[in-house]
């Protein structure tokens, strides 16, 4: 264990200072961020963040969906694939300081971490943040890291009109992110990032550290149910085509199920419109939606498919109308499991404790998993807080997560 | 029964043509009428229908919370006191041409035969229209008839604002009816109301007549609950505090007490609102209204302590803070037994199918009723619909009601 007192440590403060001075730029009161994907602000936020790169002196390339990687060099010039880390510096309009900065900034900590120990390794180390992750003003989400891996064609994603009424092609040449690089012919030898957990079970269950095993699989759907509008006071129960206690029967009966089915599947109805919306008067259209998650697709299938069903028969029963329409539906991705291995090994190593958890949010890092050896660090995230002005993740934490991003980094790049 | 052959009965052509004629007064595409009480519109159809009054040598007033009264004198100038018809002209927005309006003019046709055949009664037989029935525009509803029946006190009334943000005084003075006849000062030996049903009952158990027996309680409840917005995908199942789930247990609760407890008891949530609304976020504030009513006041009062303890059961289980809000709470009002039984009677030996039925929502009847022996004539609403541009009666329904009316009258009159 004499070694450990020579092991490289990232510094804090300076990591910290860099997530303090990132978040001034889109500031909103009380704390948090908003600086969604190609807006002036974010273009702010992109050329301060390529100031950094340029400052310690890496090779700062834009591809042609607006993603910016910075590469250090491997020792003798070699040539071998990149040690890729990275995340995104977008936000939600009401977002927090950590979510995507974290992975990106603390990514630049580590390659500043090397630099400051004349640390020299066998692949290229590389740090970069990709378009759009958040999908808050552009669909689909993960939008730059999509192009970049393949999954998504680069002409289609640079005409997508967000919700401004803008074009990503030309919000890219606006703020001057419209790079000449092609996507996708840099391809990395391993992908790591580092994010907030978005969720409450590290901080819950006294973990400092999470070694994603990978994201669960999506599904939402939104369900329109349509009844009758009758008066409240003279329709009798009997005679009622109620779409609100329909809709209000599928949310009780998705928790049931979640629960039934156990961790990790999460059901969620988070959107709910009843109309006409007013007391006296039976609603006659409701529209709502359904989140499952699962990191077993054969058992996020079988949520689904019971979800419908009962649906289908709750209205038969009532004598409502449904319609459906699929908003998402992504299949679980599992990371590989020898590099969840490391990152798990590095946190112990440097005696933090870990837990393996799968991810619930969606990240950059699902769209390299299929191409590269993936993993993620998760650190805490305080009550479970996230798109949220309220998001906090302590020092110590972001302090031990970029540690464990350096280490595994080393491992992979040595 | 030879004597039926000249029993007099009223014409339905003239009828329906005067309900045509004042559903043109703020006619909507479709069928449907917009007359808020005291707006230019239903300024318009008052003068119609106090036209109309005058073309048949009735004496007018109009009082100073602007309810029309028209009295066609007793036989040899009796000064006893009239029986009353009554009802309003005023409509919500998207209002129909029958509920209220119906009233209004069948009383009009029933004063129309009693001169067309010469009748002359012990009693002076009176049409009335109440202002503000609705409480679209001004809140409370029934206004007027509270007023007329001392329910309501007319100076606050008077200075009522809208939701147009005027005055019930000073729309009364612009539309010309600000009436100087003290409210109150005209006691009716009796009061009918001829109203559409607004409810499915009588089309779907194939009766002509509903004989009323009163209007059900009414208890109006707002219900908010506060959770924490965390994230669908992140938050296990056990760490939630889900807002919209435990306003949907409340309403699958409800539907089932009232199906416990039986007929008449009737249970809705016709309003609910999700924030922030959004597919992968937990709903952590969640509003919604629970509507319970029920003729007999301990049984409502019941249903109002359970649901209440089970939200608050609710509520802890899933850790979400609930508040409340009354928003209304009527006890219910019981018509006079004989004068429902006259109505019974009459609609019996004018052959029609009738049905004793409470009425489960509110009129200017309920307001009369503490005060003099009152009943209501119910006529059936094509699927139940009213409130709504699909409003609709047969003219066989309406010509039955209308008949049972004036027999009703006579019977209390002669």
């Amino acid at each position: 264990m004499t070694t450990e007192t020579t092991t490289p440590r990232i510094q804090i403060e300076r990591l910290s200072r860099r997530i303090q001075q990132l978040a001034e730029i889109g500031a909103l009161e009380g704390g948090g961020v908003s600086r969604l994907a190609l807006t002036d602000e974010e273009g702010r936020g992109r050329d301060l963040v390529v100031s950094w790169m340029r400052e310690l002196g890496l090779t700062v390339t834009v591809d042609r969906i607006g993603n910016v990687i910075a590469v250090r060099p491997a020792k003798d010039g070699s040539t071998e694939r990149p040690v890729l880390m990275g995340s995104h510096i977008d936000t939600v309009a009401t977002g927090g300081p950590y979510d995507g900065n974290l992975g990106v900034l603390g990514g630049l900590e580590v390659l500043e971490t090397l630099a400051d120990h004349n640390i020299e390794t066998e692949r290229p180390v590389a740090v970069g943040f990709f378009t759009n992750e958040e999908g808050a003003r552009f669909a689909p989400d993960m939008l730059g890291s999509g192009v970049h891996q393949g999954a998504l064609d680069l002409e289609v994603s640079l005409n997508t009109i967000g919700i401004d009424g803008t074009r990503v092609r030309d919000d890219l040449e606006r703020i001057g992110y419209a790079g000449d690089e092609p996507c996708g012919d840099f391809r990395a030898a391993a992908y790591f990032e580092l994010h907030v957990e978005q969720g409450p079970v590290l901080e819950e269950e006294g973990f400092t550290i999470g070694a994603v095993t990978g994201v669960q699989g999506i599904s939402w759907t939104e369900w329109r149910f349509c009844g009758v509008s009758n008066h409240a006071g003279t329709t009798p129960m009997r005679l009622r085509h109620d779409a609100g206690l329909v809709a209000s029967e599928v949310v009780c009966f998705v928790r049931d199920l979640a629960t039934e089915f156990g961790e990790p599947q999460v059901a969620t109805v988070g959107a709910m419109t009843f109309k006409p919306n007013l007391v006296n008067v039976i609603a006659n259209d409701v529209t709502m939606t359904v989140d499952l998650r699962n990191t077993d697709d054969a058992v996020l299938k079988d949520a689904e498919a019971r979800t419908a069903a009962f649906i289908q028969d709750a209205a038969a029963r009532d004598g409502v109308t449904v319609t459906s329409r699929k908003l998402a539906r992504f299949a679980p991705v599992a990371f590989d499991p020898a590099q969840v291995d490391l990152v798990e090994a590095t946190a112990k190593s440097l005696r933090h404790t870990v837990k393996r958890l799968p991810s619930g949010a969606g990240h950059d890092a699902q769209m390299f998993a299929p191409n590269c050896p993936t993993a993620m660090v998760f650190v805490p995230s305080a009550r479970g807080i996230s798109h949220n002005i309220q998001e906090f993740t302590s020092e110590a934490d972001i302090e031990a997560g970029a540690n464990v991003l350096l280490h595994a980094v080393l491992a992979m790049a040595s």
